[in-house]
């Protein structure tokens, strides 16, 4: 998942490191020139970015995702949630998510990567481990690296063992929240804020960007995520109440 | 190490990758492009760009290494040398060449790769394993994979134990023979053939290329090669003499 990349030679390069290493479902959020569907530099991958999904926020290209895993250095920010190193990453996956789930791995623009806004729709932070005096990548290059690692490291050994089908990002749980359940839920948690008068209304930008890390960094189930969402239903309703 | 690249930006989106994960000396063999110093795309790898040496051919550029890695895909060509998957590289180089030694990693062209002639100077092929359906990756995006993985699994473990200084690229040995002294080794040799009658001259340019390969499954120490080399020499004076 790309979030406002400025270069289209740069979405064509991800596409192709994605046809490289057998994924095939690109999101592109924001996207900042309007014709980058037609990148020349997607060899090989002309399909895959053609039938790429095209979305206005982060929040919507990873609804239905899972465990959403956000990249970059850490140069310039202190990421609110986990940060592993990439190497760590497959292991990492195969221990918790070994009943499948989708997974959204979200590369930022070129010249900041993912700003805190961003950031606050990914469970975790993966650092791809770079030199200190100089760790900014290249979109494509940065791609291509995370990819090759979780082919390699992660699809494969799985394939080989009869777990997984073409790719990972094929993979489908029924155990975690998708994210976009947690946003509906997030909604109705700010809304019974509101009601209830919880905290001055200059504090609701602050206080929506906190849930939103709190409720990943629970690691709800499908089902529990239902029954919270019931429940604050019930009180907003209560609450609204004449 | 490039061999006959193409395309500036793809040279500077290596050198890039190089800097990113601490590797400095880059050499560019018959480079198509003459400016392509000044590639934009070497983003914090400018300095490292103008350092990067240039020769005319392979075997002037891998002259003063012990080991010469191809890298590229199995699709179009069946290596005349051993063949290992990208994975099994560190712990490859780790095994075998624990004392040290000057490795060069070399790519080909962007079209079409390495040729059986750029081959014949390697002593092992690298293959990074990518898609049956879409095989063929990007130069910078293969650079990085192939720089990524060694710098994770080769430098920085090594650096972690006190054996390795800034990268691998630095490593020094007293063991293995430098492909350039093959080289010498192989011209005597050559000669000794002609003076020798050994076979007819239009099977000259294939036994070159066997003897290359075959110098290189050997593995010689410095000291063999120059020993050999010695011998050699006086074949040829002896087969010279009147």
């Amino acid at each position: 998942m790309l979030v406002s990349p400025r270069n289209p030679l740069n979405i064509g390069a991800v596409a192709r490191a994605m046809a490289n290493f057998g994924f095939s479902q690109l999101t592109v959020a924001a996207p900042y020139e309007p014709h980058w569907r037609e990148a020349q530099s997607a060899v090989g991958a002309e399909a895959l970015l053609q039938s790429a999904k095209r979305t206005a926020t982060v929040a919507e290209a990873v609804a239905n995702c899972t465990l959403v895993v956000g990249t970059g250095t850490l140069t310039h920010r202190k990421p609110e949630q986990p940060v592993i190193k990439l190497p760590d990453l497959p292991p990492r996956l195969r221990s918790e998510f070994a009943g499948g789930g989708r997974i959204a791995l979200v590369f930022g623009p070129e010249k900041h990567g993912l700003t805190r806004e961003d950031l606050s729709y990914c469970h975790l932070f993966v650092e791809i481990p770079t030199s200190a005096e100089q760790p900014s990548m290249n979109l494509g290059q940065a791609a291509a690296v995370c990819l090759y690692e979780l082919a390699v490291r992660l699809v494969l050994p799985q394939a080989a063992h009869g777990l997984g089908n073409d790719a990972a990002d094929n993979a489908k749980t029924s155990a975690g929240a998708a994210s976009g359940n947690l946003d509906l839920l997030a909604g109705v948690i700010d809304q019974v804020m509101q009601a209830a008068r919880y905290s001055p209304a200059s504090m609701r930008r602050a206080n929506q960007h906190q849930l939103r890390l709190f409720l990943r960094r629970l690691n709800l189930s499908a089902l529990d995520a239902r029954r919270v969402l019931g429940f604050f239903r019930r009180v907003l309703h209560r609450l609204r109440q004449p």
